[in-house]
């Protein structure tokens, strides 16, 4: 059993699915595959409607964990700077030429706090927190390393997770980030992600309408203690245009936006119609790799190439055939006239994009059905 | 937006969650570890099983992917060999130093047949196949290659998957087998993979009595064309206790039994008492990163961490909290007796061990709590 240097690094992608310029059928199967204009696309409307309403956009970055990617949404689609939620993945984004980026969690071990503020000296850096004892230690460590960490307090707006109640007890951690040494007290989290995927739009909106009160409210505390919120942060893909309009977030933290999936599809809006300003742009290229079956095929695109937690993949542009099972390696498509071949290529919506981003180590971009580039998914696996 | 060139490798790992010789303790967290202890008994007790059951194992390292262990299994484990699933799979654990390596699936992409053939160069290669053209394909890249491919015939026996029906479909193919250049009949492949994580004792062995009886059929209806199987591969560790003492079969391809996971730990055996000849070895630590709520933890531990397709994820050695829900990057810990602080430690038994392993870049092996090794989970996204 042959142990390791913990400074030898592990070289993957030597081999990759693809290399630039081939044509789309030539990918290795399964891939992960960009639709550049679909990309693009989502990216301008991004940009545009963040103009309209006024606020700025922090991209969330957890959702493609991509340097090139997070560089195109800073200098084409509007982005003031970045999301993501490890310190490791910071490391990963910083190192990949990102200059502003919020940790939207907690940090609280002492080594990854450390990381932290050794991150501060390469890159503005900001921090969720959600506990006093927390803010003594990033204090202790930023006077250390002689950087400003700058801090987010977070409510827990309705999500059940991470983040204090509203009102007094954030007051009690911003008064407290404003009298520490090395840290800068620079506003409020309020995320209320339980609520980006409730189909029903009232359901939705009901959510959303909860929170912002909880965040005017706290804000109009914070203010009479004279503790400004240059940034009031929150929303996603599933309830931006509730923020967006609030009046009282001033800055928005879409993700999952920039590529859509299988679950955002069913998101519906005011009208009952399906969210329209952003398309899929991200798919799982597969191929049936076994029709032994006159109404099934079998495609190479399993639980190691996607996450279903949120529901199978859909099939992209065919209504003839159901992607209906997923194995370890497999996926069983009913395919009920029998029109599947073997190496027929398919292209899958997944259920989820942010876990199944976090499987592959490229991105294959392709334009015009030909592979236009090649993107290292930056920080995949960078959880701790 | 910046192309690559293929041939570029991308380097992960810079940032590994521990140090050799460093306290568990100190372990970063999210972070995947071993219990060395517990993967030498499991690694020893089927060195033991097989022996007494007069069976060949090849081991199946979809589960690990790691060439470290798959090396342990050969070395100390009695394992005759490898499975793995994809072509790039059995790549990388070849230049990991494995020699015999069956892709228990098909390869039917004129680029893939083309690479399996290439790496029949440097290692024993076998493969599955339940297509005729597939067969010729492959005769055709073994004769160009001028390497032999052995070819085992695969049965759909309940799983639904890949594989033809047994008998006369399955003598087709092994005589098209026997009858091409480059390539070698080698025998059946016949994994009811749809029976493995069965709970009831009675259920899962009634659905592999009907696998044993097909695949009995099917040899003898090879043997009366003098097609001879030197290997009738299959089973797993839910399992292999009914092909390993049914006469029939003489190759088990375990995987699971080196780590075990919560759903495997819900298998029962014919008193209704847990499968107890494996043990967890695997584990995922994590750590409380917000604690603001009296009945409730947040742990660091979430879809990113782990794969939840067969359920969530069990807390190891405790009976007084629980892990209730999963989100991206979270893990919702309910803690009734309010007994959680910031910082503190678990571990969590994976819902599933397959396609959790797939989400990590290393294995942190740990043995009286100190860590020991890291092993690179070498074909970690070798899906293609």
């Amino acid at each position: 059993m042959n142990a390791i240097n913990k400074t030898q690094p592990r070289v993957v992608g030597l081999n990759v699915p693809a290399e630039v310029g081939m044509s789309l059928d030539d990918v290795s199967t399964p891939a992960l595959i960009i639709d550049l204009d679909a990309l693009d696309k989502n990216v301008a409307s991004m940009r545009d409607l963040i103009a309209k309403m006024g606020m700025r956009h922090r991209a969330h970055a957890k959702t493609h964990k991509s340097a090139d990617i997070a560089l195109h949404q800073i200098e084409h689609g509007g982005a003031c700077g970045i999301c993501c939620q490890k310190v490791s993945e910071a490391e990963a984004l910083v190192e990949g030429g990102i200059t502003d980026v919020l940790v939207s969690n907690q940090v609280v071990d002492t080594k990854k706090i450390d990381r932290l503020a050794e991150l501060a000296k390469r890159a503005r850096v900001l921090v969720c927190v959600d506990d006093l004892g927390n803010v003594d230690n990033l204090s202790a460590a930023a006077t250390r390393h002689g950087v400003t960490i700058e801090c987010l307090v977070e409510i827990d707006c309705g999500a059940g997770r991470c983040g204090v109640r509203w009102g007094e007890p954030a007051v009690e951690i911003a008064t407290r980030i404003g009298a520490s040494d090395g840290l800068v007290f620079s506003g409020i989290q309020a995320y209320q992600g339980a609520a980006q995927h409730v189909h029903d739009f009232n359901e939705r909106k009901q959510k959303i309408d909860v929170a912002i009160q909880q965040v005017a409210d706290t804000v109009d505390m914070l203010k009479a203690q004279r503790l400004k919120c240059d940034i009031v942060g929150g929303a996603g893909t599933g309830s931006y245009y509730f923020e967006g309009n609030s009046g009282v977030y001033n800055e928005m933290q879409c993700g999952s936006y920039i590529f859509m999936d299988a679950d955002y599809q069913r998101v519906r809006d005011d009208r009952g119609n399906f969210i329209s300003e952003f398309e899929n742009s991200l798919f799982i290229w597969t191929s049936v790799m076994s029709k032994t079956k006159v109404d099934k095929a079998i495609c190479d695109a399993g639980l190691k190439a996607q996450s279903v937690d949120s529901g199978l993949p859909v099939i992209y542009g065919r209504n003839d055939i159901e992607y209906i099972k997923c194995s370890d390696e497999h996926g069983v498509i009913s395919d009920p006239d029998n029109v599947l071949k073997l190496n027929d290529r398919l292209k899958l919506v997944p259920g989820h994009c942010d876990p199944t981003c976090n499987l592959y180590d490229w991105y294959v971009g392709v334009r015009n059905g030909k592979v236009e580039c090649l993107w290292p998914i930056t920080a995949r696996g960078m959880a701790f």
